[in-house]
């Protein structure tokens, strides 16, 4: 642990399956002030099926970079809570994060040259003893806000560990084909994939074949007609079924998991 | 009043039923910033049903410690805007309340050693005249911002009041047996009920009734296999059923306003 | 360009359409923490429904006024990101603007005595080469941070251009009728009209006409009975149907784009 560690940006993230129905994230905000009045608390997304551990990665995976060097990154979409699941914290890509142990953590985040991992020894760490049920309350938000205020510094939080492997499945490549999944579904109905751009330039895959469909790939939304559907690689770097002006989820019927490959096709240019 | 006042946090607290599909939330924002720009806004909560002043109620009494002392918890939960109902100003527990007077204040808020309650005599107090239909915006933000950055001082706002009863009603408890109610549902479908953990240790109840349904009581969601459903007494201090990784809301067909009964089953040990 | 412009208040609001279930609205802040730390964001709505540009034109307009002058409005409902559609950079009613050329900018808006509209040279402003699909993370995200902070001067942005023509309809006003349509409908039930207090005055109006229902203007919520249906002017200064404890909307079956109408029934006084 010779490396040095980020100085705090001040800047907590939270990424929850909790919704914002209910208090669970304000309360959670509350317990941040009283630790560290000078947070700056960001709801990343509350909007995390619940439970879904991989969407949840990717989007982790896919948004951190976008905050200053620095910033604590809290995930909890924590099925295991209450159990003896480990609390990680990581030091990776310039910035921290606290998740629970149950595969949040991506090859992609782990295999940054800074990348670091602590299993948090979160009881010797002076916290009131927690709830069975609430740990982004009892742990999660004090442990952030102690991080992110400098109060402790990250190599404080417990010792190196190895996480648990990622839930997020890799696409599925061979002989210059790969197939991947639907990971998540935004709320325009775009079909968002696990297949990056790195594989989609790759295989200069020109379309998307999902279900039976064949889907031409484009640079943006405006370069087909209204109501057209086309494949893109997205803001977030990776394919993307969309229809302009209108829901590709609703059109196709897809839903999260359905499968996507890459083609290839001779002569189709890609716009 | 000789009492001392909490010095302001600066926190404003944030508990309604407007939703987040339109701007009524940012709205009162951009009054409180108007009037006070160092405020700290937090959302605790927008998702309360429309007009449901027993689940605000509850959520108030069980949130509002979280926050760091002399916060301003800021609830409009408000069916009779416009009418003559009172405004509140209450001081308790080391925080601050600006509620409508319809039952929000419980009895356990009340119950508070430094408990003190104002009805705010905000014709007097210098703000632009109010619309009829908004009084979030109108008259709370603007007097939020007042009280929370210590331009005016909470006994400065009315005189002191006696609040309408508390429209949460306890749990009937008699011989041995408490018969309360579901009073509200989480995202994860979790029936939360009003029958505290007193309540629940005092019957030393090791179950909970719910229809035809007995439903053994244990310590967290991980303590029953996937797709059981448990009791528990959760992270805010009273009985819920819940599912394990699923959700008890539909498995049962349950609803707020359900009963729900506390057991003892001799010999069936809480786990 | 002599005219003095609003000194910035650090407040930077976000009107768009991505909803609350993905991080389109976290990554989009970061990016605005990235590049001024000291940023006040607030997310005035995002909850527009997809591509509704008449919807975020009309809440714009009824909104801004409430924060602080030399405020930032960001608006990203923005059908034709990846187009050669402009972006445009208004200052106004001492506010400042940064809205895709779409027709969010209304004729109310516009004729501010002070209003100034400029279509953004973002290509010469030194921003990373934006995505082709997510410009309010890579356009409107930097350059709110960059206005907000005074890091740019609003008229360093652009060019002084002619804004596309407001997509919101005003109502039909002719010999002494006026005929509008619900523009939105809030998380009430609430049906919101474009027809304004002044249009309402200036006709007297004690009525309202939807579909085949005639239905009596009054004051406030509280000045029918339970479940009786009422027209009044809303606290943004508009005609609203409402029902009260109830929906207008699911109670008259009423969408936005329905046709109201003002009467004035002789004898029918204004309550």
């Amino acid at each position: 642990m010779t490396q040095s560690l980020p100085a705090p940006s001040g800047v907590i993230t939270l990424l929850t399956d909790f919704g914002l129905d209910d208090p669970f994230v304000g309360v959670m905000t509350g317990v941040i002030l009283s630790g560290f009045p000078g947070a700056r608390v960001i709801d990343l997304c509350h909007g995390i099926r619940p439970q879904a551990v991989a969407e949840a990665a990717f989007w982790l995976e896919r948004s951190y970079a976008w905050f200053p060097p620095g910033s604590v990154h809290v995930v909890v979409v924590d099925p295991g809570v209450g159990s003896e699941r480990r609390v990680l914290a990581a030091a990776l890509g310039g910035q921290y994060f606290l998740v629970p142990d149950n595969g949040l953590l991506t090859p992609a985040l782990l295999a940054q040259p800074d990348a670091r991992v602590l299993a948090v020894e979160w009881k010797r760490l002076g916290l009131a003893p927690p709830s069975a049920t609430f740990h982004g309350r009892d742990i999660f938000a004090p442990l952030a806000a102690a991080l992110a205020s400098g109060q402790r510094a990250w190599s404080e939080l417990g010792t190196l560990a190895t996480p648990l492997p990622s839930v997020l499945r890799p696409p599925e490549v061979s002989r210059g084909r790969a197939r991947g999944e639907v990971v998540t579904i935004d709320r325009f109905g775009n079909l968002i994939t696990n297949l990056d751009s790195a594989c989609v330039e790759r295989l200069s895959a020109t379309h998307a074949l999902i279900g039976e469909r064949l889907i031409a790939r484009h640079r943006t939304y405006a370069d087909v007609g209204p109501g057209e559907l086309l494949a893109l690689v997205n803001s977030f770097g990776v394919l993307e079924i969309a229809q302009r002006d209108g829901s590709a989820e609703r059109t196709l019927g897809a839903a999260r998991g359905h499968a996507v490959e890459l083609a290839a096709a001779a002569g189709v240019p890609v716009a």
